[in-house]
């Protein structure tokens, strides 16, 4: 390993497939202090390289076969592909050629690879996503996203907990508030998972606010704010379409060149950041929009430096386990309650 | 029964109280063609009228005692108050002393003064509230928005009926579209809930469209939208709080004068539309916004015209009727499915 990092990419991945990631992925080279893998059929990953002029920039291309492609089923994909482009990525890290990869492929791909190759935190059911989405509240973190559509409490307070790690170590935060979505504000209200879940989050050690309402997203309440992937992956892509449909309507009567058009189609940050980690692996791995181009990989290959350099893959793994014990909670390795 | 529908409103009911209330009616009553009940403290309420110089309007003052304030029990508050305001608006509609009512107060007092008094639909669980609610997409009714948080898959069903219904005879649709809000829109994609409820809206004889995921609901997918009432109602607040915090986000960069401002912040439909119909029960009832002022509580006095007009509460249950037939779901008069 040199002493920069080395990030793998599927460069295969994403909507616009080899000519935006292999761009993103000059783009980053050029900024500097680190080494890129490139992932994917070796022609088609050379000739787009090639048209970048990539000269002397620590940038490989490692050869892949085949693609899984957004609808598929992940794990069954995996299987009958395993030298797929997002297998020999996660595969790089696995054997240590790599310190951490990105993907705008399928999540649930990039999920099954680093679950089956890197393997996941003790205690956890599954991973989960998270991240801001909304960029009127750009430092609050939203956790589930759409990786875990039903739920068990436990797992709303595996969220908790890494969302918390996520917020201290990766963005800073001195002491991160954590408020569970619900309906209203008191303790008791909500569905069942909530209030059930109320209780394991008032005994976890975290920093616990209580329970943060649809509107109180944007007041401040809590730094990262945990629901189950359902509602979260719901609004995620509510709060897409509600940006695009405002700029849609500013733009008819304002006119298309106000300045309240753009700045309110940019209120929808996925697009934009390009990546953001999985929550639960061993193993640093981005995981993008399919819509990023060039300057969102590139983007993505900053989060990943960063990442490794406040080790969140090291903190969430410690950080979790942490609030599981304060909780009370025993849980086998598939994240089961065991008393 | 005069010739002109007659409306009862709780005038302790909001968070104005009577002074908002009574000039609601009085604007209302000024408009014409319709006769007013205003139910509360007699002194209280005949003095906020004497404010507004009603003359010969037909307005009445009906005298109640005491009110269920937001956060009682809804049926504890009712079983110790029983003469409170919102007891006494809805026995006048039960007693046939008026058409229908208005109610800016708790809308769990509401819902469960017209359970006990007027009652709710066979096959009917509970009742159910929803309606357009982001003006970006002021057609869509999304139900429920926070009636039943916890639901069964028959339930959702029931929301697609009575949304149905709603759009049809009160909104005018033809053929109105019916989708059930979920992440991905194949079959199969949603959680256990949206799963099993799929196959039921498949064989309701509705227009059902599938699934719509959360961008959806901008693109004119469906114009009734179901979901449980907690992820409906996290939507509602999330629309409100974004509207909100997207007019203050363009007051600081484009001034506060700029016209973007004010559209951006008219985007939630709420408080301006005073009331909306309760879904289910054996009379028409408007539950309103807290927060809504005179002229809310007049729009919603034409709201209910409407809604007596096109005879919702009559369409509605012959809707849910049919639906739960072509389905194949038998229900007891609890909800309970029978087979």
């Amino acid at each position: 390993m040199s002493d920069n990092p080395i990030i793998a990419i599927d460069a295969m991945g994403g909507d616009y497939g080899p000519s935006e990631t292999v761009r993103g992925a000059v783009l980053a080279a050029r900024a500097g202090g680190v080494t890129i893998l490139l992932v994917g059929d070796e022609a088609e990953v050379q000739h787009a390289l090639e048209a970048e002029h990539p000269e002397s920039l620590p940038i490989k291309v490692v050869p892949s076969e085949g693609v899984v492609i957004e609808g598929e089923h992940p794990a069954r994909a995996l299987r009958s592909k395993p030298n797929s482009s997002i297998a020999v990525t996660v595969g790089l890290v696995k054997q240590g050629m790599a310190d951490g990869f990105i993907s705008m492929g399928s999540t649930g791909a990039s999920m099954a690879a680093s679950v089956f190759l890197l393997g996941k935190f003790p205690g956890l059911e599954r991973p989960t996503l998270g991240g801001p989405f909304n960029g009127l509240a750009p430092k609050t973190t939203i956790i589930d996203i759409g990786a875990n559509v039903d739920c068990k409490p436990v797992q709303l307070l595996n969220f908790g907990a890494l969302g918390a790690s996520f917020q201290r170590s990766y963005l800073g935060f001195n002491n991160p508030r954590v408020g569970l979505l619900s309906v209203g504000s008191e303790e008791g209200k909500g569905n069942k998972l909530v209030q059930e879940a109320f209780a394991l989050f008032k005994s976890s050690g975290l920093n616990f606010v209580g329970n943060v309402e649809g509107n109180e997203m944007f007041t401040d309440k809590a730094d990262v704010i945990v629901c189950d992937g359902f509602v979260g992956n719901v609004l995620l892509k509510y709060t897409e379409g509600m940006a695009e449909a405002a700029a849609r309507y500013l733009a008819k009567i304002l006119g298309i060149d106000s300045p309240a058009v753009k700045a309110i189609s940019s209120l929808a940050l996925a697009e934009e950041h390009g990546a953001a980690p999985l929550f639960g692996v061993n193993g640093l791995a981005l995981a993008g929009h399919g819509r990023a181009k060039g300057e969102g990989i590139a983007a993505s290959v900053l989060l990943a430096k960063h990442a490794l350099e406040v080790n969140l893959v090291g903190h969430m793994r410690e950080d979790l386990a942490a609030a599981q014990e304060h909780a009370g909670v025993l849980l086998s390795d598939d994240g089961e309650v065991q008393a």
